[in-house]
């Protein structure tokens, strides 16, 4: 099964589609190419219109809420990829991920937060989703959301 | 009108001169270069000794304060560019900027700060200032920094 | 003195081992290498099993306490760095390194925390250790550690 493929499964698993506009906050663009590099812009866990988890990581919002607002941002970042390249067979490695967290004072699980991100990476790409990460704990985030995800991929 | 016109012109509206030395504020370099790439270190809105807005958006900043935070920071960017490089003729992309704001726990607007920082960059370079961005809402900054702006640009 | 030497000399002088596995806490790589580039994941403050310095840098964790914990994530990624390489003598330069603070919303020294980074990159690797920085203040970070560096790295 090609990656592409998975990534559809993945999309249906969530139950959301990545197919319509990734949309993005501001005046910017969400991803860039140098070289064989791509940057990828900061990714909230919007689908369409809405963002689909919201509020503080260990009050409002669980874990696993978290962990799925994670998973979203990962299919956000893998979706600009995918259309930018015609197929994710074209990544070669994830360099890094950068996972920002909403986060309650005592919660510490951002590590855990995180591991959504990194097994949608994995499940997708295979070898080529093994990445560097940061995970780190902030009060908010562009329009409440609970995670905000960006990445650097190295492309064919 | 050259970019370097266009950043006089920046300067001179937002009132503050960039000719002095850009005082960075620890034990570190405010600019390497690997290849074509430049890494910038985190730009708070310094101007000379003072750093000129400070404190929470959200709480005693507003909105307006802080997206000037913002375009301070990418002027600093900028002008640490201009030296190395002696023309912002010679920036061809800018990769990736991450935008830091001290935020107020119910201040979701990072996204709008974070435009000040991404309209400078598009006024003074045009198409060579579209950027991937990250922005998002910390604790506290540096020195009580409203705003901080690190950057990653493509140069010839 | 080479530069192996110069960390072990910095290892000892911690009261640090940095000669077992380097732990992670999740899904993913400690470092990623693209070419002369090498990407090292988020370092938390951790030796062995355990985080030696945790807690809000400014309320129950000291500036002082603060910047050893910048000092063992830098040493931990040097560590990382040295294991990939063979040598410490490979490095070329440290293009990146981003220092996140636990911080109290009074707390405004993450650039003195993070000078304890810069300490430790200019003590062992000399002028290979010049490196761009940003310091950011955070609500939190995984396991409660007071400080995250992450860093990229150029090498032969």
């Amino acid at each position: 099964m090609n990656r592409d493929a998975l990534f559809q499964d993945e999309a249906a698993r969530l139950g959301y589609s990545f197919d319509g506009e990734i949309k993005i906050g501001g005046n910017y663009v969400p991803l860039l190419r140098d070289g064989h590099q791509v940057y990828i812009s900061g990714q909230i866990p919007r689908v369409g219109d809405t963002v689909v988890v919201t509020g503080t990581a260990g009050a409002e919002t669980s874990l696993s809420q978290a962990q799925t607002a994670a998973q979203v941002c990962a299919m956000r970042a893998l979706a600009l990829l995918q259309r930018t390249l015609g197929s994710l067979e074209k990544v070669r490695a994830i360099l890094r991920i950068t996972v920002y967290v909403q986060s309650a004072p005592a919660f510490t699980q951002q590590s855990e937060v995180a591991d959504g991100a990194s097994e949608i990476l994995f499940k997708i790409l295979g070898q080529a989703g093994a990445h560097t990460r940061t995970s780190v704990g902030v009060l908010q985030l562009p329009k409440n959301a609970t995670v905000e995800v960006d990445l650097i991929a190295s492309v064919e």
